[in-house]
């Protein structure tokens, strides 16, 4: 199957029926390319929500039962919970069913994959970059993926068919699709979205640890703090999990930061105003490139 | 004079009709309390500009000239230029001149004061945090200060009828006034403001310097990125300026900051979860203690 022809779904399986896994149910949906879509979950509240909506057509806690008879799995459960997902739904998948994600990290998904699924080579490992601050199956909406980029991150031993129709589903709902390698995406959102978080967190308690007679530092804060600091009000749990399975890319991305930082420190000590100015224009120039070429799909 | 007493200034003198300079003429011209203004700066254009859009009644290049019979002096250019406004001021200034100035760190502009201003006690040393990403007479605006916090930073040898003047007319343009050492001030905003800015700026460079085949990472960037490093498309020159003239606080603050990165990684290598979620959450939290507390003011 090509990237453009129309793939068709008896059934989905969205298991974590959130932002994500809700808006990809309803990006289908609304194309008319699934027959019914089951929603796996923990909160009975989010499910009857999600039913409410018409994000699924029924729902149940029980993932090996949910998958039974299913053509295509989501997951779109927070990474520390894939193993056990996958350990879940093993007996129950049948041969033909194909198994995608969501998750923010590619290496830690396939490894868990490997280990658990009987077999590995139909999960295709996706990330979908998008989203918002919300989170629960009353934030999904079927835009969401509009014009956002998914990476696939299959490898050799991927099922082509798999492949084909997980390309083809992401491309319906809207994404260009990129595939890569898990490794190069998990260095790569390791430096432009794992670190800014990681960053963002230990920004504000580099101030919050600062105490000053009588004055509050973060009253002195304004418009630059709160949206350089935005993303520190993200989930600690999500970005926990992010962390702990991209540790190797997020270190060597925090190492290369501390550099910057340290030669700027070093540039500051020595007054040397023309470093310093070098180095914030092409930061400049470099954010503006960016926005210029990719900012429209923001 | 009490800080709720409205002040009147016969002849006001902007060095500097740009965002700040020019809503601070602006905001005391729609309140009534100003006769005339008279604009300084090098781009005639922008000085133009400026009088077509009744921000100045006058303008010149000519700063002794333009102070010679000025009741108060707002200077409103970049700290890198305080000195020689300072000094090509120092002759004209008659003995009841006020000035301030609007420049973000308060320690280099009061040194400037007192080594090329006649009565330095006579300067009151402020700093509205206020700003957009604007530049220039064409974005000044008389609402900007309102509900800003505008710092002053007066000391025991300050002439108080010039603090009283001083606060009044930054009460007057909206602003909520606080006065605090300029020490205090500037560890301050180098703990929310200068190493924000110079972490963005540093971190587009930590993604720029990493070259991968055939893939450019600003190319995986999302939301996030974005409003982390929007800062990072501030003015290179205005920031080196405050780095420069910041630097002793800064560089304390990029060592706390550093700290904390080096903590979160030395978590990670452990996969110390529970200490990882821990920093996150405590981050969270204060981030929005303080957008409840004061973010109506943004």
């Amino acid at each position: 199957m090509s990237a453009t022809a129309k793939p068709s779904i008896g059934h989905l399986v969205i298991v974590g029926v959130g932002l994500i896994g809700g808006s990809f149910s309803l990006a289908l949906k609304r194309a008319g390319l699934v027959g019914r879509v089951t929603g796996v979950g923990r909160s009975r509240d989010n499910l009857e929500l999600a039913q409410r909506l018409g994000i699924v057509d029924a729902w149940t806690h029980d993932v090996g039962e949910a998958v039974r008879d299913a053509d295509v799995v989501l997951l779109a459960v927070p990474m520390s919970a894939f193993e056990s997902v996958f350990a879940d739904m093993a007996a129950s998948l049948s041969d033909h069913a194909v198994v995608t994600d969501a998750g923010s990290t590619k290496q830690s998904a396939i490894a868990a994959a490997r280990k658990f699924l009987p077999n590995p080579s139909r999960f295709i490992a996706a990330h979908p970059i998008a989203g918002t601050e919300q989170s629960g199956a009353g934030a999904a909406f079927a835009e969401l993926f509009e014009k956002r980029l998914c990476v696939l991150a299959p490898d050799p031993d991927s099922d082509p068919d798999a492949l084909a129709l997980v390309k083809a589903l992401w491309h319906q709902v809207g994404s260009r699709v990129v595939c890569m390698g898990a490794a190069e995406h998990d260095d790569f959102l390791a430096a432009v979205s794992h670190l800014p978080h990681l960053a963002a967190f230990a920004l504000v308690n580099a101030v919050r640890r600062q105490s000053y007679e009588g004055h509050d530092p973060f009253r002195f804060a304004a418009g630059g703090f709160r949206d350089f600091t935005r993303i520190a009000s993200s989930s600690p749990e999500m970005w926990r999990d992010i962390a702990l399975c991209n540790s190797d890319a997020l270190v060597k991305q925090i190492d290369a930061f501390q550099a910057e930082l340290s030669g700027l420190r070093e540039a500051l000590m020595a007054a040397d105003g023309e470093s310093i100015m070098n180095e914030f224009k092409a930061a400049k120039e470099a954010r503006e490139k960016w926005l210029a070429e990719h900012g429209d799909g923001l």
